[in-house]
């Protein structure tokens, strides 16, 4: 019988430290919700005290999860713990996860404190944590970097303390996996009381090895795995929950441990984590790129037709890649669109099912067959719910190498009227911002501009993912259409509406609120 | 002092697996440079009896790569190898790569041959091609499922008919860390001659271990790591380059390993690779990913300035990521440009130099500041040197969200003659698209589209890459402009000549040739 390994899925908090990934309340709850049928055991849903959106995602998070451990991030201080209790109150399992650095070179350059200080602020940090919630969480920054002895003695001091789960991050991405599985299994050996815990695992892939380092973590003992969905976060990102999952169930012979993940709801949430955050999939990524299953050609495709285990180590069912995208026609029904979006795993309410039924027919009218992937992007265009300042009701726009593009637009602004404007520009999607600037006038600069998902077909539906820059703020938005040039101008509005939102709700914050600063811990 | 490890990058042969990632011979000969200006030590160029296209590109790298190894991948079979042995004539350090399956179930279910039969054709291949060149690499395919004593069996004979190079892949990415390496020391230490020959490792990706895989294959003895740039390839793809590298740059303590790599060449080779292939970059791949070293906020940020050690394994500059990107202006004459291709790793002839300079004017002309991606973007579009049958002269469109898109182009053809002609679409790419289709007559499907590479600001130069496929073939088109429109119909015509090209090319070929189906030998 394998042992249970836990999944502390971290996409929210960690993930969401990718630049310009920045998810809004709605948006992380459809993740949260995902996460939840995907069989994740803790959702760390963000670090309350950072700002007044996370403190409001921890809040939403807790009240639509039933079955995960809802987890919120804090400082080993009481006043971020205080915060985070309050933002976990109405959780069925609230978790608070704190924690503070271990190696002499975090206590000297980022903490100013000595050993002993800092082991007496993470005991202090505990037991009020423990106030509020039975299952608290300690991390140990830059475990890697700490001198051994005192690494075990604040792990025992926490766990006396009553921390019910010790997180031994590999911060700096900077183990192999030999060296990380040493370090669980010192741990392991040396903690008296480690028995009281579980031990978790948190890497970074800087050299490509988090996944060989949590695994190697999990042979040595550890009984929680922290990943976030296709690998995002800061930097090089974190571990992939598809990849240890994966790696897991495939080698259970060799790792004796198994999590509670449903395989086949993994493919469906790395699309819309991919689709609400706004970063990639590259094509040649394990479990979840493009052409992971792609045996396209030759010999191997022949090796595989043979005699399956020749090449194949995962049946691409196992993680929910469909079979068959071609589904649904200009004549299929609002109850048939129901069926296959709620496959897909999409869980919309009347509103929102109305609005996309609505663009369903108007791309079905366009295109012969709806693929699952056109779903997606419907689905991601009419749900994002951010509250609209502006509604862009009409684009056109003329262009073409030889003449100066030109564009006209349409929008309603917040008070309800209609205003049109024109300019010129170095191309179409140029042409139609400056038209859009000249009705808006929110300052700001376009950073990135990709068309990422795309059908397949030359009538195919066009998704445009922007960020723009206004200040410190980096905004994502999305916009779909036949037409690239409209869905440019919708992605556009949608980041210039994100934009406005996050400043209202910024200027109407109520919980404490700290430096920008904060946000960016990493554990 | 640390031992050599060879890199061995097979980016033009297992790279150009990757679905619709097909290189033309001036595009794998560019990347061919630049692999020897990233220091590698062996270039697999190709597989040259899978096709006329093989063969051409092998033979063309064998002529400008002066100091790395020339490899040329064959099965088993004598005929191969001498198909192979003609392509590499003129190179001035030739390998033949050859070899055979090795476990049962690839003897049984693929093969059709007994440990016997197999051990004395691989042993025949190994004499055979050493008549033609003195280093010759033996391939032991899915040794990780094999009979441990005949493996080792196998390994002796082939050592002992010649083989220098003795190659134990993870053929199916299936092997975790502590296994690959326990496999490669049971081969150091059971084989009697494999003294006689270095030990390559070549991994796949399926699980996300394929850099651990090979780095523990290193520590258990090998000394060759079979990778690619950006670890692109078939399915998951192959161990990266630049992970395999960096991880034993940077824990040589762990390794006692180093390779001759010039890192400061390995952003450079990814961007090329990545331009040349279509193939994105994850933004959280390790080392080359956009975010890699994007540390861009808060406590972190703090941290990096207070101590770079606290967070940062990699400085930057040691990767060849560029501090600043901001170079040229419409002011800057060819001398300066050419200066800054020269330092982007860019090796131009006069004339693509004069092409490239107009188009920088063009370009210059609309925009203020030319970053490096603009220059990346330009040389990729006017270097290709596809050959152009027909050129897109002219192309205007009109679109929006309550008109019907409609274009009208106008090309030159094969024969010189100039052809206008217009249609309507869905959009104003597919609108485009079917004008085009109207005069060319090329039957095709388009199966992707993306806009992949524009550089920062409202003013971008946009490079659409598409795919698309005709019969049996997938072609990838690139094209470039600061209009998405003329970009999207540039690209689509670059497709056109590819396909064009192809078929003109298959057609005139002399080699030997073989199905299809021999293309997708996975070593």
């Amino acid at each position: 019988m394998a042992d249970r390994v836990l999944i502390f899925d971290t996409t929210l908090r960690d993930g969401e430290q990718s630049p310009g990934a920045s998810l809004n309340v709605p948006e992380k709850l459809e993740i949260a919700r995902q996460l939840e049928r995907l069989g994740v055991d803790v959702i760390e849903a963000g670090f309350p005290i950072s700002s007044p959106g996370d403190f409001a995602a921890v809040q939403a998070v807790c009240k639509v999860v039933r079955n995960a451990v809802v987890c919120g991030l804090t400082r080993a201080r009481s006043n971020d713990i205080d915060v985070a209790a309050e933002a976990l109150k109405e959780a069925v399992r609230p978790r608070i996860h704190t924690g503070l650095g271990v190696s002499d070179n975090h206590l000297a350059h980022k903490l100013n404190t000595t050993r002993e200080g800092a082991k007496e602020q993470g005991v202090a940090a505990v037991k009020h944590a423990r106030r509020y919630v039975e299952d608290v969480e300690y991390f140990l920054e830059d475990a890697g970097r700490a001198a051994p002895d005192y690494l075990c003695e604040v792990i025992e001091a926490v766990v006396a303390a009553g921390a019910t789960v010790i997180n031994i991050p590999d911060t700096t991405g900077y183990a192999t996996p030999a060296e990380f599985g040493a370090l669980i299994a010192s741990v392991m050996n040396r903690v008296p009381n480690i028995g009281k815990a579980v031990v978790s695992v948190h890497c970074h892939d800087d050299l490509g090895l988090a996944a060989a380092n949590a695994l190697a973590g999990v042979k040595a003992g550890a009984r929680q795995v922290e990943c976030t969905v296709n690998g995002i976060g800061g930097g090089a990102g974190n571990t992939s929950l598809e990849e240890v999952v994966m790696a897991m169930r495939v080698r259970s012979d060799v790792y004796g441990a198994d999590t509670g993940i449903v395989t086949q709801e993994i493919y469906k949430t790395s699309r819309l984590v991919s689709n609400l955050t706004g970063i990639l999939v590259q094509p040649n990524k394990a479990i979840v790129g493009a052409n992971a299953f792609a045996h396209s050609s030759g010999i191997h495709q022949d090796g595989v037709l043979k005699e399956r285990s020749t090449y194949e180590i995962i049946d691409p069912r196992d993680v929910g890649i469909p079979e068959s995208r071609i589904l649904l026609t200009a004549r299929s029904g609002r109850h048939a669109l129901l069926h296959r979006l709620q496959h897909l795993g999409y869980d919309l309410d009347d509103p929102q099912l109305d609005r996309v039924y609505e663009r369903f027919l108007q791309v079905a009218d366009r295109k012969k067959m709806i693929h699952d992937e056109d779903l997606e992007v419907i689905v991601a265009d009419e749900t994002t719910l951010v509250r609209v300042s502006y509604e862009l009701l009409h684009v056109q726009v003329s262009c073409g190498d030889h003449s100066i593009p030109t564009a006209t637009v349409e929008l309603r602004g917040p008070g309800g009227q209609t205003m049109t404007d024109s300019d010129h520009g170095t191309g179409p999607v140029d042409a139609i911002y400056r038209a859009i600037n000249r009705v808006t006038r929110v300052d700001n600069e376009l950073i990135e501009f990709g068309i990422q998902a795309v059908t397949e077909g030359i009538d195919a539906l066009a998704e445009v993912t922007i960020r723009i820059r206004s200040e410190d703020d980096i905004l994502t938005g999305r916009g779909s259409h036949s037409d690239i040039c409209v869905a440019s101008g919708r992605a556009y509005v949608n980041a210039l509406n994100r934009l406005i939102e996050k400043r209202e709700t910024a200027g109407a914050a109520t919980v404490a609120r700290h430096s920008h600063s904060v946000r960016e811990e990493r554990a």
